[in-house]
């Protein structure tokens, strides 16, 4: 993976260059695991305006799951904090000043207040300025080594959701059936989950954030699931909905038909060029023109990588286009107040036509299962 | 739980009052729990220059564990966001300025530098101050309905650790042990783990930050747990070592009763009015004495709350004495690379020698067990 790292700190240096130069200092956690593969809370990556990388990190266990603990095949330089309240991000403004550095960009959407002005002290000779999101907007288009770490995550989240409809569900609690459907993924090689895995039930179900409670499984419940496993650092959602018992009731089957038409129109409208609210609108317009407009939620969908919810935002404000290699969630839902609702979301990437369009990576069945 | 909230931020009032008055925005996320109960991410809290305190919040789900729904019996306004972007920060910013604030006291070490930007722009009259760590401060020593949550959730864990030491151990792997942890952790009533729990076996152990592999238990392996219960939102910790076999070598006897004898000078020197390095030095200087300064962390034990390393910390350049009340973790240990080592980890409340002394919550036998 070094070489991988190397690369992407190059193409981040290629484009600083030509903007201005100068040294630059990467401290958004999911930033810096991107450029250096070091997960370690607190490290923070400095591009010194020499030439020289060098990953600044707390004393403390060997640096994440991919890290290269010798420090030399990856190019980068390691220094270890002594600890006891020294902010890495402080150290690397330090550094880049005494090895000559006149300005420095910094991640502004990311330093608190209190730490750009400590940062500020420490190397006073040193310009301030914003990085901005120079390399969100890098970690936007994956690469093989992501797409295929992506596709892992999700084949782990299909096993065990799988497994899970293998088993009886009916009396067995929202909080159970999470804890259980977590420690599948981890049987199936998850770091973890990616996100806190939510089930629920009857009047629970559709509610985009439900936490599981303690209630029950019960004959003629709608039953909503919203998982995903973190592999290598990466993060997958799929999303399904069930009904309990022999067969739905109408009203059930009603609903589900119409936000399983309106995810496929999502789904339908992924392409390289397509605009982000275009996607959103495709979603959203069944659902609004069955009268549901009042009860969706700001986005029906965005992209996923090192974070769950990272760019770009599908929703209707939202500015830009798809770009191929893009993985995105689609997931609309309807909550009904009172009576619980339907979710529907997948996680797939965005291929060209050519290439057979939108590459779906959680692949379970959306038909309407009756368990 | 709404008037001991509303009681909160009716002292966090006094004292700012005192300290020159003005409208508070309140933006860390568990120092807005502490003052509403509500846990909802990205949701802020505005003390108002007019005496209104407003709870302003994203859309989603209702408003974490101990929210009150109504809005009405806590005296909070509660203001729920249109989403798509909008900050909350932002938001009471301007909220604030229409009700005819004149400053605005900020967490500085919260807010990152383009949301306090932001902030700015949107309410260009209001003048921006520090609020410091004010809310922290308070936060310090714990009221009554804190550290019940703060005992159960050791009770819990407890519970959860001693199930397991019934239970055949070698031949699992660190992932698996530290799996079925957590699950017990949630069947005896936790919100989840306080932090990710620790399993190290062989080599591994004693580790500070060792994230579960799969290892396998074996016959001779010291196997160091470290866990926590949260409850409520309270975290506390608990870290046992403990000889897998029939009988531990010399050399584990020895350490053990090393790592022992440190953890125990920590947890006597907890008094009111003991100074933070004091305590760290009571741990630190047995484990210096027997040559492994070189090995140890910066600090050898923290505050515990809502968060799982909160303030103080008891490290060698803290500044500062503890109060009675307030609950710390003592946690020394040693890792012997390449062969492993102990930690011992309790959750205490200081409490003066009047009243008994430290009150023990993780009360999990300290005797070297051979399992």
């Amino acid at each position: 993976m070094s070489e991988v790292h190397a690369a992407r700190r190059s193409r981040l240096r290629d484009r600083r260059t030509t903007a201005g130069g100068g040294a630059v200092l990467v401290s958004r956690p999911a930033n810096v695991r991107y450029l250096t593969g070091c997960s370690l809370p607190g490290a923070v990556l400095l591009l010194g305006a020499d030439g020289r990388d060098t990953l600044l990190r707390p004393p403390g266990p060997a640096a994440g799951d991919h890290a290269d603990p010798s420090g030399a095949a990856d190019g980068l330089y390691h220094v270890t904090l002594p600890g006891d309240g020294v902010d890495a991000a402080v150290a690397a403004a330090g550094l880049a000043a005494s090895r000559g550095a006149a300005a420095l960009a910094v991640e502004e959407h990311d330093l608190s207040v209190a730490r750009h002005r400590a940062l500020a002290s420490a190397a006073p000779g040193l310009r301030l300025a914003d990085l901005g999101r120079a390399v969100e907007q890098q970690r936007l288009v994956k690469d093989e080594e992501e797409l295929a770490a992506l596709r892992t995550a999700a084949e782990i989240t299909d096993h065990a959701l799988g497994e899970l409809l293998e088993s009886i569900l009916v009396g067995r609690t929202e909080r159970h059936l999470a804890l259980e459907l977590e420690r599948r993924l981890m049987d199936h090689g998850a770091d973890g989950p990616a996100f806190p895995t939510s089930v629920a039930t009857g009047r629970n179900s559709g509610l985009a954030g439900h936490r599981p409670t303690d209630r029950r499984v019960e004959e003629g419940d709608f039953l909503t699931v919203r998982m995903g496993a973190r592999y290598h650092g990466y993060r997958c959602r799929i999303g399904r909905t069930f009904v309990i018992g022999p067969a739905p009731a109408d009203w059930q089957v009603e609903l589900y038909e119409l936000v399983f038409a309106a995810q496929r129109a999502g789904r339908e409208a992924l392409a390289p060029g397509a605009e982000y609210r275009g996607v959103d609108r495709a979603a959203r317009q069944p659902l609004e023109a069955a009268g549901y407009g009042e009860l969706l939620e700001a986005a029906t969908g965005h992209g996923v990588g090192l974070e769950i919810g990272e760019d770009p935002r599908l929703s209707p404000a939202a500015m830009g286009k798809l770009d191929a290699c893009v993985p995105v969630t689609v997931g609309p839902g309807v909550h009904l107040p009172g009576r619980g609702g339907v979710r529907i979301d997948d996680t797939l990437v965005v291929r060209p036509q050519a290439d057979g369009g939108p590459e779906l990576l959680t692949i379970t069945t959306k038909e309407l299962l009756a368990l």
